[in-house]
């Protein structure tokens, strides 16, 4: 058994965290904080966690004392928590994005100036299906945005092969990927019955997928435009790749089948994919297809923002971490 | 005054149509057909229509005593109707894609044999905001598609100038798009709360939009993928464009003011448009950008699939037909 | 031509009220008001309302050189600026419930001190269909909250026939009843795929309703609940109504078709009614029902929120305060 | 370990049965079928369920040979079934209403001819909480309706202190009541920003809580009206009780608090629940108020109409039945 802390638990990735955490085999869950419901219990105010925990004020000597945290908190709020709970010994996994850029200008462009900077390209960045091996051994582990889940799981088998000449990802999700402060945008009246394109030409997950698409072998400035859809939690990523040579179905059969037969929580369907047929769950359904009027491969992702695009894949990290079976408490 | 009809007035677009011209000022609603439910009154089965009238079988004879006449029927079906109609002098337009194609093979291919092969090719494409002229003087108007109205707006000043070496077009419809046949795919069950492409690589408004892109000088294949979004009515097209030379923000901002500054249904606004922004009105909302990292070309298009995407452009089109001031009935 | 105000434009009763105004025939919209948002344009923040009017700041120097006002502020605001507006002259239409009750003490029981208690007492409560007579001559009318609105076209005329012995009122509402400030309720995370009881015992709305109803000759306490449904405008009222003696179903039908059939925003249907029925207009849609099993009498009606019970109404007021034909400006 | 059936799978019930038991730690899934999808594999048609296995036709000598079976099929199709599977010894859960009524002549003047006439009147009413004791010795388990359960859990407390003098019920439901069969008033453009009353004075599920208050203590004819409100899955019933004698509010909370301090899926809240709050589980979540205007006592009971009003109540019922933990398999 080993115990553990959510940091941030009212917010919506945080109160999915603090939900499995609270009923996992191994885990226990010691602690929840949130900044401005402090005192209250955390199934007062998500009804739906059914987790009885009282909600604390951030301290990293209250908290600091399990082994392992969640850090559900905004980018540049997180990494001063971050490392006061890394001195303490604490194993973190961070769901902002303080951790998941390599290069600290781009971070700085992107975000400001950086929060803990001596921690700064500590973290595995961590995408279990891509990059498993790392995660293991790391104390810290930088946890994918949600974009970058869906979109680099459908592009790795590509980029992997050689295949990226251009990619333009046409992005799709659901209003709790707005966060939960109450906002215009996030009215029922503003969002219901709409849908609009946000933060075109530069949301902050673009260098997140340029810096791992180059990872994996395909270094170019993508397009990413993300859109709002009036649903509660599913994330669609469409992307739409020129490739670097001519490609086959069947090649394209063979690349995807390879690189995820053995991945449990990455399903390759034959048709399209639906965000509801992953609502509530770990699992990444994609698909593949070839366009042949001119060329282009067509690869569509499916995620749960909340869940494969932030929470569960916390857990999955967090069981990595601690050497548990990458499924435990995620059923 | 002129007498119309409105067949297949038991759609979704043809009751708007019926709606828009039961209180038009200047046209008189004399027929309303369905083929299932002829002998209910139209607000019987479309409340908020609050037209009394009945709807009638489809005979060429009834209906085809007035002086025009909207076609709200499927693709082959509705050639040989439109026919009928001609023959006895009626004024068309025809709301199906039966006479959108100028290229018979085209046709054909993606929708199997014509139904009225000898009036292949007599009509004139009717997005009056880029064939004004044409419209006038024409017997048949081929109602524009939903998806290559949103589209062809979006593209027309980058085609006409000769700026598209590629296009990606990322379209998201409404479900009332599938039509009002129950069937899986519209039930509540699957369609809320979950989003999904379809028809993928294979959708029927492709050649549409390439035969219409060709005109205007982009002759080139596009890649096109709709996909379907829990609201009732409403459509946005992004279009990814890779231009064949580079262009300033300057420039573009240049372009689409030219273009439609005396447009009064295209509006050109500073941020991305949401589809609710023209919900039931005969709006197309878009705005341009340039995505600097990459050089290319963002244009994002929202229309209300059954209105401007249908009904109330159908109306605009009867409209200038008739000579009558394009607006009007449509406020 | 009457000029006329709008104040409290940039809410979502405000909004509508605008946009009907600045297209109506016979008022010519002269000022628009908002408290936070004024210096933008109206159609900047509602895009909707497509009127370009410039919100101003409160000044009833300014806005008091028109012949009438529709306020569309909250309760207790609304008064003293009614006061002012009144003092120059303006005709004024409430939205708030400043001056719904007839009874002060009630009034500050459930709402606290009066703002203008000068004026308590003086205004017409327009419901149109039940008190025109009055309106035509009267400077300020209170114009009907949305729940009243719908319930006492339901209940006016088994109260008249003196037939209501007990009533409970169930009521359901889009989101849009709870305003347009962000708030956790209105939230989409919060109301999609939810529906909540709210104000339980103690809606503002029930001795409004009490009020009227013994106005019309049913003085009795009734138990009134609303509820929250996920959809943006749309309330739909079931009252159950303990009968003072049998009635028939014939009785029934003869009861409502005389009180309703001149009446040309009252629609009795058949069918119980659907509020996508009456979305975006100003008709009150119901039927009424003898339950044979228990002898109760159920009376269900739709209305918009928005129009009927708030914008659409106010406009029907005006328009009869100034002698035009009732729904001009309202099709 | 015992072998289980599910019958009538590819509902969404039967889907949702299915996937607890594929899943439960006790029960094996040995056998599923469907109708008309009879040969394709179950995630294929529901892909959430994830559950692999072939759904057969019904063939009694199949199914047969399993220790107990869920029957998710419509009134008067499932009883033949049940009784076929009960002659081969097979214990069963029928989630018709074929065997909740106690009194023939009501079942057959509300559904008709019975199809198994032997077995009438063999059956305990499925409702664990009020029922426990009879359960574990059945072979024939009748698992109450939505409507129903929801209402006497929310009623049993009073009915039980004799408190109930007349009740008015007005129950709201999400589209999956209405079941997977496409049809116009399951179309997403129906339902979608719509709620309407429904089998106003008719709806069958009338008798059946009319029957089971009698048992505990209340007969007498109620008023009961469902509504569809536009959400997938969810229930809300909102009971308005005039009671036999003056109570208090503390006697209220002591009456609840005591039926239900011990039931691990019954919550007694504070405030009025929402559906949102019980999605996915086997809950019922309540709260009963006075209102001391009237002195009417009003309860609201809120669950997933799939999950405690089906699908997880059956399987909460087959493990009483078979002596294993209630709650086995529906965390």
């Amino acid at each position: 058994v080993a115990d553990v802390a959510v940091l941030g638990a009212s917010g919506y990735a945080g109160a999915i965290a603090a939900t499995l955490l609270y009923r996992h085999p191994f885990f226990e869950l010691r602690h929840v904080t949130a900044r401005s419901e402090s005192g209250a219990v955390l199934e007062a105010i998500h009804p739906r966690t059914r987790v009885p925990l009282l909600l604390e004020d951030y301290d990293p000597d209250v908290q600091g004392e399990v082994d392992a945290a969640l850090v559900c908190w905004p980018h540049r709020v997180s990494a001063p928590a971050v490392a006061a709970l890394r001195e303490r010994g604490v194993r973190v996994v961070d769901l902002s994005a303080d951790f998941r850029l390599r290069d600290r200008e781009v971070y700085e462009d992107w975000y400001g100036p950086h929060g803990a900077p001596e921690l700064f390209g500590d973290a595995v960045y961590g995408l279990p299906e891509l990059y498993r091996d790392g995660i293991p051994g790391s104390d810290l582990v930088a946890n994918p945005g949600c974009y970058p889940t869906a979109a680099l799981l459908a592009l790795a088998p590509l980029a992997r092969a050689g295949l990226i000449a251009d990619v333009v990802i046409d992005a799709k999700s659901g209003v709790s990927g707005a966060g939960r402060e109450p906002s215009p945008t996030t009215h029922f009246i503003s969002a219901d019955e709409n849908m609009t394109p946000y933060k075109v030409e530069r949301h902050r997950h673009t260098p997140e997928i340029e810096q791992e698409l180059a990872v994996m072998g395909a270094a170019l400035p993508i397009t990413f435009t993300p859109h709002l859809v009036p649903l509660a939690q599913g994330e669609l990523v469409s992307s739409y790749v020129t490739t670097s040579r001519e490609v086959s179905d069947a090649e394209l059969s063979d690349l995807y089948r390879e690189a995820y037969e053995d991945e449990r929580w990455v399903e390759v369907a034959l048709g399209p994919p639906g965000v509801l047929e992953v609502r509530d769950t770990n699992y990444c359904r994609l698909s593949v297809h070839l366009d042949v009027r001119t060329g282009r491969v067509l690869v569509f992702a499916a995620i749960d923002n909340l869940w494969k695009g932030a929470a569960s894949q916390a857990v999955q990290n967090l069981n990595l971490m601690f050497g548990r079976d990458e499924g435990e408490g995620l059923q």
